[in-house]
């Protein structure tokens, strides 16, 4: 924090000292830690016995304004290390300042920040006066580990907000409101699309039959896609032997990322006889030395091995082979979110296996796929970043003029996405370069999804060949691609994106009759079962609840189309259709309504809430 | 085997003797363990330096005929123990012969077989003369471990079979090589179905692109069916926490059939912290005191959770959730055997919730799709088997009132079915009674498939609920199903009945177009699109090969319908059709053909080449 802060910083900084100024003073003896704006605000995480609450909060919030009112003064003051010590001891805070003071690198100047009766080790900077923070709000409590490390004591850290002015925190505050609402983890479980249970693991997702059907429909559609573009599909275990993943490069590097292997019985018995320790086990897994399995971490090796199993001519090249191949990752539990950060994930991989020649053709056709879906899911708001070699470095395997050709090759395909790109020189990984999406959701935020990456690593480490028209084995080029990443993480991005209002196609409950009374029974049913017949996921609201109930549930449903029937339109062969999509109620005969509903689920057509 | 044996077992029981006797000729060396009679024949297992060959095996046989022509007698000697002791190093062959004398349980008499100068510790019985059998082959070579244990010394096992007559052995043996022609290992590596790699492991199946088309389509075509019987999809994460599974109460037991858990870091952290033993953590594992995830070895634990994710009412029941869920589980690698024995398998499961009145609907339910699937398939010669409980035992849970009615139940639903079925008390398992499929393949072998089981003990252990109308808790009934088994065990099967060729609708390849020349490639091409266009998975054999060798390829490949088009063809917009179901080679306008062939596939018409 030695340079500068811009002044929305310092704003938030002065902020976040005065949120502990106001603490302090109904909690004198909270022990505080540290205190940091952030992109989007502030926070401070204090060590108190007594847990924050929602009261807390509002009374902490009154007793700022109180201190912004008192128009305090910030002031720097410079000190030496020995000073500093003192001054901590004096204020009661040496818990977790005496170490902060230690972070601070030798030679670097220490300071002080002092307003009203609150003074912080700060490196600053800040506003001049209180009265310049403006517009203000504190926005939640968390639990939050000192420094990050979930063997250290669990802190309490108030959030909070800060702009230059009312207008701006309240569109802010408005947009936070709205993230909130579609916050996937809140729409997926009142709409019962998944579940994650502590028996079963954390970040392990459950997908409940609602969320089922969304992320069946996706797979459908992009299997529809993969056909056209001529992919084939494989399915592949989720695990493989440890000397597969040695093969690949996995194990016994990467362990932090990934579960832990399986041992095999067989191994660990004999670890027993010769009277080992556990520690000597703990150091065959560093080292690699021990059999076993590993839950996969990625489907590469498998469909290496599916290319493997047969020869190939040049002729038959290129093989596509796609999986929704679930795998496995090891994510530390703070960084797990609902579906966005997990453990287990169902990637839409694919591995192409080409010649030189072909790799153009290939990116191309993945990023036809990748335009295609997003089209269809109205995110047409994405930017690309191309990671491309350091040209200076030799740090890069496989021929430097392919590189050319393979970079060359990305470039001209992201151009024809027609979206905004950026070229990274020195980002490709050493194995080759490659291209990754970030799409913005309706409310602006940004995502970052899958990849299409170029491989000239693999190929050489399982040893790969095909047979080329000159009668000679050659090396095929491999392109690991994922575009949309995970359909958990896929799936999560949709929901907010759509704030649970998925378009018709995609929705899990797609129509609901409401029939008016008992009366109208026999036809609702039949309106039911003809929709039924025909593939449309349609239910109806048989309870004897009031007409406003049901069509109030529907909504809480979000159930994009409702049908409400009475005897007029039973006698008509009617119905009233209410769509989530626009406004109107306009009554139609079923089978014009029916032909608009096949419509909109055959040709996956875009309907998004305003 | 000391009850008599029947004419047939005493046959095949003295052939192994006469095949031990030519054996001991030949390598006066071999140690001999045993040669009992099988179902289909014999064998005898020998320790022997020198590695029988398919030579050998012939010499072996010539020997044989020779014992049999010298038509010896076949004495029976009854001694003590201390006596067969003394005989059996006579003869030397104390390695083996030892360790079955002391197998003989004591009191038992103890005897031996005497036929020309061979002579064995042998219970009996056998034909008087070696004259008596009269039809006898010898068939393979296979490893075999003394005693079935991996640890113990492996043996040459060579197999044989006998029958009483030279047309009944004939018989046998073209049943055998029509067995051995549609042997899914070898049909499946021929066709490019499936794989098995070593470097993954052994028993973990990669599905080719097109056996992923096989099991692709018969699950899209149970899916099909569980729509419209309103099962319910859901997808399910393939490790769970140990705790889980002691819930449930498949951990710590059965770990013998269950791949080793996946030790916390942690836990293995603290256990190599205090300094315990690799032998601490095997009787850890033992115990169960230890943190972890187990490999799925069944899904019903997670179907639970999701079940458990909400509050139910009565209203909502029944629940049927569905998945084709992989699970894990470890056989021994002897028992492995392509994709009929596996250690991952995809299984068509299901579990169903429900109230003990609506128990025989969905069993009835279940049987319903069973008979559909059977029919589709060109299986209708099944049985059933019902497991019920012992009525004199206590070891059941749940209320024996229910237990009657769900007997009841079982049993009104398998008569629906109308195919015949045993009933057998006393083998259901504690929690509930069971229903199993036996189906005859196209040449009469029988397989074992999945099973409808009732269970009263998971929801209790899971200690699961619904409100009844009674506003009250009430326990629901669960039911398992997985009527196919898995779809490796089932795709295996399939190969076999099939012998490969799949009917149009499940053909990874449906339709190959031959032009007669290059001058017809433009019409042949265009044929090719409009079917792929239409869904049907086509290709053009667009090389330069002579007809014959076209066709050939396509025989090979086992395309069910291939279209030869030549200039006339293309002039009349015809095509002449060959189909490995019929003979003929009608030609006919394409959109007839095409007719015709998007009707097999739409209404998944059985074909089946004879």
């Amino acid at each position: 924090m030695k340079e500068q802060m811009t002044p929305l910083e310092e704003i938030r900084h002065s902020s976040s000292h005065v949120l502990a100024t106001a603490v302090l003073r109904l909690f004198p003896d909270a022990k505080l830690d540290i205190g940091p704006p952030t992109d989007t605000g502030f926070y401070y995480d204090f060590d108190l016995d007594h847990k924050f609450t929602a009261d807390d909060l509002e009374k902490i919030e009154a007793e700022m304004k109180k201190v912004i009112k008192e128009n305090q003064r910030f002031e720097r003051i410079e000190v030496s290390r020995e000073e500093a010590v003192k001054m901590i001891k004096e204020i009661g805070q040496e818990t977790y300042k005496l170490g902060r003071l230690d972070d601070i690198p030798e030679g670097d100047q220490v300071s002080f920040y002092r307003n009203g009766e609150f003074l912080d080790l700060c490196a600053g900077s800040h506003v001049n006066y209180t009265k310049k923070i403006k517009a203000f709000k504190l926005l939640s409590i968390a639990g939050a580990y000192h420094r990050g490390d979930e063997k250290n004591k669990q802190l309490q850290r108030i959030y909070g907000t800060a702009f230059a002015s009312k207008d701006e925190l309240e569109t802010y505050l408005n947009q936070l409101e709205e993230s909130r609402k579609r916050d996937h983890r809140r729409v997926g479980k009142d709409m019962g699309l998944f579940h994650i249970d502590d028996a079963v693991g954390q970040g392990l997702i459950l997908w409940k039959p609602k969320g089922a059907i969304v992320r069946q429909e996706l797979q459908d559609f992009i299997s529809e896609q993969l056909i056209k573009q001529e992919y084939s599909q494989v399915f592949t275990p989720h695990i493989g032997k440890l000397g597969l993943y040695k093969t690949s490069g996995h194990f016994p590097y990467y362990q932090e990322s990934q579960f832990p292997p399986l041992i095999e019985r067989d191994s660990l018995a004999d670890l027993a006889e010769e009277g080992a320790t556990c520690s000597t086990l703990t150091n065959n897994l560093e080292t690699g030395d021990i059999e076993g399995y590993l839950l996969k971490p990625m489907n590469c090796p498998m469909h290496i091995k599916i290319f493997a199993s047969e020869p190939h001519s040049y002729r038959d090249l290129p093989i596509r082979l796609a999986e929704f191949g679930t795998v496995y990752r090891w994510e530390q539990s703070g960084e797990l979110n609902g579906m966005t950060r997990v453990r287990g994930f169902t990637q839409d991989d694919a591995h192409l296996f080409c010649t030189e020649e072909q790799l153009q053709d290939e990116i191309q056709g993945c990023l036809d796929l990748v335009k295609i879906v997003f089209g269809t899911l109205g995110m047409e708001d994405y930017s690309v970043r191309v990671s491309l070699r350091d040209p200076n470095s030799d740090k890069y395997v496989g021929d430097p003029a392919n590189w050319d050709k393979a970079e060359a090759a990305i470039r001209e395909a992201v151009k024809t996405l027609g979206v905004p790109f950026v070229e990274e020189e020195g980002e490709a990984a050493f194995y080759g370069p490659k291209i990754d999406f970030v799409v913005k959701d309706v409310i602006g935020r940004e995502w970052q999804l899958g990849t299409v990456q170029v491989d000239y690593n693999l190929p050489v480490r399982f040893d790969i060949s095909y047979t080329g028209s000159d009668n000679k084995p050659h090396r095929p080029v491999m392109v690991h691609r994922a575009p949309f990443g995970s359909m958990e993480r896929f799936c999560g991005l949709l929901i907010e994106h759509f704030g649970g209002d998925f378009p018709t196609w995609l929705a899990p409950e797609q129509v609901r009759v409401l029939p008016i009374s008992d009366k109208v029974r026999d036809y609702a049913e039949s309106l039911v079962s003809q929709l039924k017949a025909n593939g449309v996921r349609a239910t109806g609201d048989f309870n004897s609840d009031k007409l406003g109930a049901k069509i109030r549930n529907a909504e809480l449903d979000k159930v994009p189309n409702t049908l409400i029937v009475g005897e007029r339109e039973a006698e008509e062969g009617k119905v009233s259709v209410r769509s989530r999509f626009h406004d109107g109620k306009p009554t139609m005969l079923f089978e014009e309504f029916e032909t608009q509903v096949l419509q909109l689920i055959n040709e996956r057509t875009l309907q998004i809430k305003k």
